[in-house]
């Protein structure tokens, strides 16, 4: 390489840190998880790091340890000394001069964080409202990777016009799932969720909250839903690895119910929260 | 933040340079442009300058300053010295803790990288060879954004069967495009290119190779090809920034014409280069 540029300044190429050459950012070219501790307990990390090696093996992402990973979330989670952390780490195919190929010898970066997990009581206690947003994403959203600027432009726009979440919709009218959760309908007394076989991410804390609703004597149907069928249901709402369940009372233009969080939501909450202990 | 952590190593937050909190690389929350110079003249400057102000409006990164970016770009080839020069550069939202809601006063980064123009004489001489792959990629591929996984992982499954590049089909089972290219079918005196209403790139090389085409007495048609159209054209080849107008002589396991150059796509290639000196 001739020369690099960062902002308004010329630099010598061999002076940059290789995260500048990163595929992670050329191309996100890379592979993520969240997840999080209860009372300094992490909860979940067996299925975060499978469905991690899943995602890895997706890309053909090859050279990466799982075990690694484990021993460096714990140790980070130990580090930090937090009861309830939120920890997140990428996994990108490494750095070198961009070009689509890549080199099979290539080393992985690995990135992680570890902060508090944002207090979500308030929300909870209130419910959150959702905004429609067409589904733009791409098509292996079984994949939990770094392109994510569908999920952004989305949650921007819920934002912008006052909602709390976006809820994708496809170009079959059917909703997929949230720009950063999975969505949930209760009508009767059946939870109703997209099925893993949409374009959906495969959620972890999905597969907890159907379990719970089963707990509690809920029927569950995998199939996907309306916008219309989502604002004519009885209860509605979002599960996310940060957040777990959250109460939806407002779905974009209709208030849900008596626009306060449902009774089976809040029972399915606690279910919840019960595996976390 | 409490900590980070980069492969093996816990760092304090404050040591990390913030390119790792680049929403770039956490979210491909960016746009780019690849430009060439030929002969020591920079080509379609302002036409890349206006697509690259078209994707950043388009992902809502609002306070980059177009004339800066000229200026930059400038510069930088000036300074590297190079007749035939590939300048690299990109824009991401900002660097900032991860969230996919964004601060309105976030700082855009700029990066930009100058390199020789690989040398394409070989493959202009010989062709090309590109298989088909499922367009995986998301719907906004108006945008020149750094969401490009599907893009990588589909030209690298081309390489790995030994083929060039891949050539993108969408559900519809219509060509899109190639994963980094136009894509061009000759039948007769007709030369056949996806419109832009199709989820593609508004390529400025495939703008200057349809300009070339009618100077030289070629007919137009901008409508999708099928594979099996395209396998049955007289003549096929992309079109890319760094290398114009490149021959393919096979398709899939289709030979092309002769499985040499086709004399049209020659004509327009020697016409293309016309417009750059």
């Amino acid at each position: 390489m001739k020369l690099a540029m960062l902002n308004d300044k010329i630099v010598p190429v061999e002076q940059l840190d290789p995260i500048y050459f990163d595929r992670g950012i050329y191309f996100g070219d890379g592979v993520y998880e969240v997840l999080r501790s209860y009372n300094g307990k992490l909860f979940a990390l067996s299925e975060h790091l499978e469905r991690f090696a899943r995602s890895l093996t997706e890309v053909r992402i090859n050279s990466v340890d799982i075990d690694q990973v484990r021993e460096r979330v714990e140790r980070a989670f130990t580090t930090a000394e937090l009861a309830d952390a939120k920890i997140y780490f990428h996994v990108t195919r490494g750095s070198a001069p961009r070009n689509h190929v890549w080199n099979a010898d290539l080393e992985p970066n690995f990135f992680l964080t570890v902060d508090a997990v944002p207090d979500s009581s308030a929300e909870k206690a209130k419910g959150i409202t959702v905004s429609t947003h067409p589904d733009w994403r791409w098509k292996r959203c079984d994949i939990k990777s770094l392109n994510l600027l569908a999920n952004v432009l989305a949650r921007q726009d819920a934002t912008d016009k006052g909602y709390d979440e976006a809820i994708l919709v496809d170009d079959a009218g059917l909703i997929t799932e949230g720009s950063g959760s999975a969505f949930f309908a209760i009508r009767g007394h059946t939870v109703q969720t997209a099925p893993l076989t949409a374009n959906v991410l495969p959620s972890i804390t999905r597969q907890y909250v159907l379990k719970a609703a089963q707990g509690i004597g809920l029927d569950v149907s995998e199939q996907c839903l309306t916008p219309a069928q989502a604002a004519g249901a009885d209860e509605l709402f979002i599960a996310v690895t940060t957040k777990d369940v959250v109460p939806v009372v407002k779905f974009d233009a209709t208030v849900i119910g008596a626009g306060t969080p449902g009774p089976q939501t809040q029972a399915l909450a606690e279910a919840f929260l019960k595996f976390t202990v």
